[in-house]
C-alpha cells in the first residue's frame, strides 16, 4: 500500500507518539486545508471556538519566545465595511498588471470574503517586542515576522478541524489599513485573514481548478546537500509514498 | 510506531467535518510541537517518512499558488560541519549582546542541534519564481516569504505528528551559509531546521523552563476591532474554554 514506513526502521518510542489515526488527522487537516474566498456562510462563530483558534496562533513557535503577534478581532461592520474599500482599491489597481484573456481571468476570480465572513483577523508583528530580549534576531532580522506567519499557519490548520475557512486577503491598501485599525507605526500587519463557517471545502485550491496556475511537482523542489545538485532516483525514494512518483 | 499513512489519499467528501477526535489530533500537535535543540538522537529518518514532511510543507498556502519554495536536504556531515561553523560564529556575535547573568543563562543554552541531527532542511524562497503570475503580491512583497514560513510551520506540525523533533536554527552567518550550499543571490534562505527522532519532548518550550522568558498572556494581545481596543469581558468569553482565563 502506497505511504507505508519501511518496517526495518523503526525509530525509538519515546513518550507521546501519536497514534496512526491521529497522525492522520494531522495530515488531514494539513491536505484539506483551502483558502476560503466564495464559499462563506453567515453562521456565527461560537467564542469558544474562536478562543481556541487564538490559542492556536499563540502556540506557534517564535524566534527567542518572542511571541511578537498581536490579534485584532474585527466583526463590526462598518469596520469591514472600511477594509473591503482598502481591498477594492488595491485589487483595481493589481488588475492592471494583467491583459488579455489572463486579465479577464483575472477579474472573473473573487479574491476576498471580507463581508461575507462574520470575523475578520488581523495578525500584526510588533518589531520592537521586547519579549525574548532579541534572542536569535541577531542574524536576520526578517525571522520574527516569520514567526507571526508561524501563528497564522496554526490557526488556519486549527480553524480547518473546526470546518472553519480562511482567507488570507493580501491585496489591501495597507496604508489606508492601518489607519482604519489604527495600528501603530511599530507594528506590521502581516495577515488580514476573512474566518467563517463555509458550504463547501473545494477539494482543490480556488486558483488551481480557474486554471490560474498548476501545483508544481514536489521532485521539482528538492535539493540534495547543495542547491541544484537533484536526483530523480532520490526523489523516487522520497516521494513514493506521497503518490507523486 | 508510524503505521499506514494518510497523507495522499483525496479528500473523502467536501462536507468533510472532523471528528472530535480528529480535531484533538490536531490541537494536539500544535500544543506539543517543540523547537528542539538538546534532544536529538541518530537514528535515520526514513526516506517514507521524509517524503511526507515535504509534503506537508508543499501543501501549504502560498499567495497567488506561487509555491515559491525549495527543500536543500542536508544529509552529508562535510556540509553540517561546514554549517554548524557557520552558527559557531554567529553565536559568539549574538552572545555579545548580553552580559552578567544574562550572558551566562545566554552562554548555558544549547542553541542548536546542527551535529546531532540526522537531517538539517534549508528551506528557501525563490522571490522571482513566476508561478502565480505576481497574483496577491503588488500590496505587500513581503507575501512570498510568508508563504515559506507557512509551509515550515506545516512540516513542523507533520514531525511532531511523526516523532520527529524539529529545531529552527536563526543564529547563523546568511552570507556564509548560502555560499556553503551554493545557494543564488535570488534565493532567500528562510528557515535552516534540524530535523529527528527525540529522546523526549520537553513538556514546555525549553527557553520558559529555562527561565529565558515567559509566556505572554493571551488576553493581552487581543483586540476588538481597533488596535488598542481591549476587554477582559470579551477576552473572558472568548478564553474560558483554553484555561487561561
Amino acid at each position: 500500500m502506497p505511504g507505508e514506513v519501511p518496517a526495518d526502521t523503526p525509530p525509538p518510542a519515546v513518550h507521546g507518539d501519536f497514534s496512526s489515526a491521529e497522525r492522520r488527522a494531522v495530515y488531514r487537516a494539513i491536505h484539506e486545508r483551502r483558502d476560503i474566498r466564495s464559499h462563506f456562510v453567515p453562521d456565527p462563530i461560537p467564542d469558544a471556538v474562536l478562543g481556541r483558534l487564538l490559542d492556536a496562533a499563540h502556540h506557534a513557535p517564535s524566534v527567542g519566545f518572542m511571541q511578537p503577534w498581536d490579534f485584532i478581532v474585527i466583526r463590526q461592520e462598518s469596520i469591514r465595511r472600511a477594509v473591503h474599500e482598502c481591498f477594492l482599491e488595491a485589487n483595481l489597481e493589481a488588475a492592471r498588471a494583467y491583459c488579455g484573456e489572463q486579465r479577464a481571468l483575472y477579474d472573473s476570480l473573487k479574491l476576498a470574503g471580507i463581508l461575507d465572513a462574520p470575523v475578520n483577523l488581523c495578525i500584526t508583528c510588533d518589531r520592537a517586542r521586547s519579549l525574548g530580549a532579541g534572542l536569535g534576531r541577531h542574524s536576520d532580522p526578517a525571522t520574527d515576522l516569520y514567526s507571526t506567519a508561524c501563528a497564522v499557519q496554526n490557526l488556519w490548520l486549527a480553524a480547518r478541524a473546526e470546518s472553519l475557512g480562511v482567507g488570507w486577503v493580501s491585496i489591501l491598501d495597507f496604508d489606508r489599513l492601518r489607519a482604519v485599525l489604527e495600528i501603530p507605526e511599530s507594528i506590521v500587519p502581516v495577515a488580514y485573514l476573512c474566518v467563517g463557517y463555509v458550504s463547501e471545502f473545494p477539494a482543490k485550491p480556488q486558483l488551481e481548478t480557474a486554471g490560474w496556475e498548476h501545483r508544481e511537482k514536489l521532485g521539482q523542489l528538492i535539493h540534495f546537500d547543495r542547491w541544484g545538485c537533484q536526483d530523480k532516483q532520490r526523489n523516487a525514494a522520497l516521494l513514493a509514498a506521497t503518490g507523486e512518483v
